[in-house]
């Protein structure tokens, strides 16, 4: 049985990495313009344009919730519809902040196989929408969510022909990379494969679930949302006075490719704790484990039992959990949860077969 | 001549206190609960409902407009007005924030002389503001900044005045305290003095203006408030996952009274700034100098010689320039300024007197 | 064949009932003091709670989709939610008007058999909903079509079982009755039966539909909803200055019963044209016909040729249309209609025959 | 002393027109598609465009207030400002509908003599704005108010040079037209000439103060402000199903010059008011009478007097009051004004010299 609580709740339960606590304590010297007209912040635009391949403008927020509702208000009007899938985040966990902040513009849901829409699905869904009728939100955008909130990562073609068919369409796309960097390690492809070269127009790239403290990023790689991001993220509160010290963290978060480095190690991490669950007889994986969170099924008699003996993690269901792997998670506590559960289903499944 | 440049831009271009950026680091251990529900961000209202020497309950948000414009959409429905100062930051500065974040509430400006409205200005503005009338904005509730944006102090009893008319109409009462510590120190009375026993529903809790790196504060005294501002933050994405970080700044902060040994400071070099100009001739102070603020007039050539010199300060009228002291600046600047200054002036009257 | 056009697009494309536009001209005397302070608009108040039996304020729009909105946003804060049928008007074809009103509130949707929605399915989503958790917009209210966009009609046990609900839970409960007049016919009960006695606090009452020229109105049983209808009608312009004219549409509107005569006429025509069409074979009833539209499947081939006879009705899916029936249709149209179809029917088999 | 009241309240009091009930009453033949698409709708765009010598669009609107809000917040972006004169309804009597529209952009008010702004204070004010700063609305259009609601009138050359000083800065151009046609009659130009030729982008036709029964109309002369127009008026309510029975009041409304003649005679009521009461001592005109309304000063005790008799006018001051002349005014009633104001005058004078 453990004592220490072993914590799959989250990866925003994670600690911040040490090289970047480094730079915000590194920051701290001398004075700075304020609201962004600092060296790092410019340097983070550099940075990311670097990394990127090409031109973009970056802006740092407080929250992933900023990012995916301000991007997203900058792609539309107010009687525009922003596609995507019934599950994401921004429909399911934001308690509405797209709406608020696009003035009451509508998410148009849209179902799809292992929590991805398809190009057919989004083609077919802008057909019927009533493109030019007065009673009809007009189609203005796609989000697609890379990794998927369920932990399955689109696959660039699949991201290519979505892309396809906003263009076609005159459509904006928007990716909430809440968790970028664990969907580019699971690809092996290039940030500007993942993003712009498929047709991405401007990105919530998360950072704080990967280790950095307080801030994600709205990359932008068109200049029209750029523009409107200037003053909407204004009027949300989220230009920092103290910029630099949010660049700061997010320069160092892809310094040598660290953002990488951290969410391998998550994913690896879901990996062995995936493939050692999915080997018990009674759990099955709920949805291909492709990132950083493994969604499984086991007998309530044991998720009893396990919460009981203080491993944490979030029930998602009667007989389904979620189990989230942290970039700085550990394979003992993986094993731990592994051993856990292979003891317990035995002694469940006895409970069960009491009368 | 100076060789570095002599800041005094902002209070927002000054660094971390030491004992802040110990405490963000500090922070850093283990796994924590999101989203606010982590044990540091609950000693938070604790801690504060001490100082404030009633319960209160604290929103760590990312900056002061955030403060401001989300504290005072939940002061009102979209047909209501705030009254506030005309020169108030929520109208000139925040680029319509409180109107985005209301839905379309109005601002109702006051005139007021040295930057402060009164409480008889308020009541003759309700009066004549058409309560019960669908044509007109309804009048909802009062905004005062603690120290004003020109760096003046309300008195105690010019507050209790206005908190007195406010609650007789039924209006909410907001502080504006992006530099509430300055103004503690000035007045030198309790934070509860100068606010709920005076009528303060609602405080915009400054910090990263006097040493904090990232975050300000909502204080609620109002229940009322407070529970509006729950999901008003989280639709404005204002509510940090890895909370910790933001409390643990708000925690340092106030411990052992470090906020107003930070604002003393800069209270006292504005002050030894502000009289050293003031004894020169030429030199006009704009404004009586009340907390880290100094607003002087002086000739335009003198201003020109020693923005070439690197002196560093904002210029906001032909002969008028703002100089804001910080918590970390030091007496050596000062008195380089002052020396500069009276250096110049005699060269800029020469100048001045040729055709 | 047809010369004249047979119209079934809509009731919208309806003329005026001549009492009504008598009572139009009638008020044209005078001056009258305007915004709806006239005595007219007093008398559609005390009117209404007669007939309603229950003090009601009243407030004549000018079009259902203001109603809607207008009533909806009133009984809900900009982060709440409002379950309604997901084939709901407010859904699909008011552009957002909910949405744009309230400040970016959610309609959460429920399905439903025979475009109703029933307790049982509100009450598990109120469960489901996360009441009191930030993430989640929080339920406010329910909204009942009533009969339903495709022409069906809660019963009154279903509609007091959704209110319970609606009690038990604090939301409050809109009635969308763009066509009320026509279920009140259906169900052969008073308006209060209907309405406030199973828990409505905001009804929209349909009124151009059936026989006036520019208005609908809607009609608060609850006062708080009432108060904010004020400001809220008046900031969306619709409030009219010439009041009187609206309001004498109003009254000469349920003037001796005329709603309920005008509605019954257009729901003998449905039920006339129903029953005619259902005895032909190869057509089929898309769902039973309660009010005073006919959906109804039928082979392509016919669809095409009826409207090539000059057969106006609206298309709903690839052997799907819509005929409605109006206040001031006749008993021979409709029988044109039967005779084409049948007339029509044997001809599109043979050609369906053809290779 | 009068009996009947005599009424000088507002022209919002005036009853309709006999030939536009006429074109009511007319248009209630057959039935009509809805929703704008009917033949007489289509008429009004060509009609208008006629008289205002370019193509325009027309939007039938239910209220003076939903055609300023609406197409105002279709200039701007909701980080806009629109410079408009301090008096302006928009700001003074709308109850913050602009602001509701557009997502909360900003009025920036400007003082001006006789409730006009000028070329040059707008042009100071954009140059002033801060155009580029987060920090800062940005200057999105300006709306003159024509005539303006104290009466007073724009000369052409006036509005040239805003409309040039708008175009230069690239802001979009409002007319409040509340009382355009009066404004029409003083000038005694075309509407071309007072519209699009100097600048104006988008119109607030009134219609219905000046003898329309419930409508007035959106004019765009700019195709993407009527573009937006299109979702925005949906979204706000203000599309009738039988749209035919507005735009047949706006096509009777402008046959053969009605508008015109409606507004000349009130025009000339108004002069006839004006120079009788101009001439009488102790009487005084606030402000130059150039359309419809007449401010005047006398003393109070007089105004006491005129409201005993039943003379209906509106208040403005403790010896300010405002008296509309109407359409359907007549040359008695304002004889009758002039009468007792003569016969009360001198009984005032003695009121007033009492101790």
């Amino acid at each position: 049985m453990t004592t220490q609580p072993v914590d799959f709740r989250s990866d925003n339960t994670a600690s911040v990495a040490p090289s970047i606590m480094e730079a915000i304590v590194a920051a701290n010297r001398g004075t700075a313009p304020s609201y962004g007209n600092d060296e790092t912040t410019r340097a983070v635009d550099r940075r990311l344009s670097d990394l990127f391949e090409t031109e973009v403008r970056v802006f740092p927020v407080a929250t992933g919730t900023a990012a995916n509702a301000i991007a997203l208000s900058a792609m539309t009007r107010p009687w525009g519809g922003i596609y995507c899938h019934e599950t994401a985040h921004i429909q399911t966990s934001e308690c509405g902040a797209f709406e608020a902040q696009s003035g009451g513009a509508k998410l148009q849901l849209l179902p799809g196989a292992q929590y991805r829409i398809t190009a057919d699905r989004l083609a077919k869904a802008i057909a019927d929408a009533g493109v030019g009728q007065p009673h009809k939100p007009q189609p203005a955008g796609v989000s697609v969510t890379q990794a998927t909130d369920l932990g399955t990562v689109y696959r660039l073609d699949e991201l290519a022909a979505i892309g396809e068919v906003a263009r076609a369409n005159r459509l904006k796309m928007h990716m909430d990379g809440a968790r970028f960097a664990n969907a580019l390690d699971t690809l092996g492809c290039t940030p500007a494969e993942m993003t712009w070269k498929i047709g991405v127009d401007v990105l919530s790239f998360g950072a704080t679930k990967n280790g950095c403290m307080s801030c994600d990023a709205i990359v932008a790689f068109d200049p029209g949302i750029a523009h409107e991001l200037v003053f909407r993220l204004r009027r949300a509160g989220h230009v920092w006075s103290k910029m630099r010290f949010a660049s700061a963290q997010l320069l160092a978060y892809v310094e040598d490719g660290l953002y990488l480095q951290l969410a391998a190690r998550a994913n690896g991490l879901a990996r062995r704790l995936s493939e050692g669950l999915a080997a018990l007889p009674g759990v099955k994986l709920h949805v291909p484990v492709e990132a950083n969170e493994v969604f499984v099924e086991m007998p309530d008699a044991v998720i009893t039992r396990l919460e009981a003996e203080r491993f944490l993690f979030a029930r998602r269901g009667p007989k389904l959990i979620r189990l989230v792997c942290r970039h700085d998670g550990t394979e003992a506590e993986v094993d731990q949860m592994l051993a856990a559960t292979r003891r317990l289903l035995p002694l469940a499944a006895n409970v069960t077969a009491l009368p």
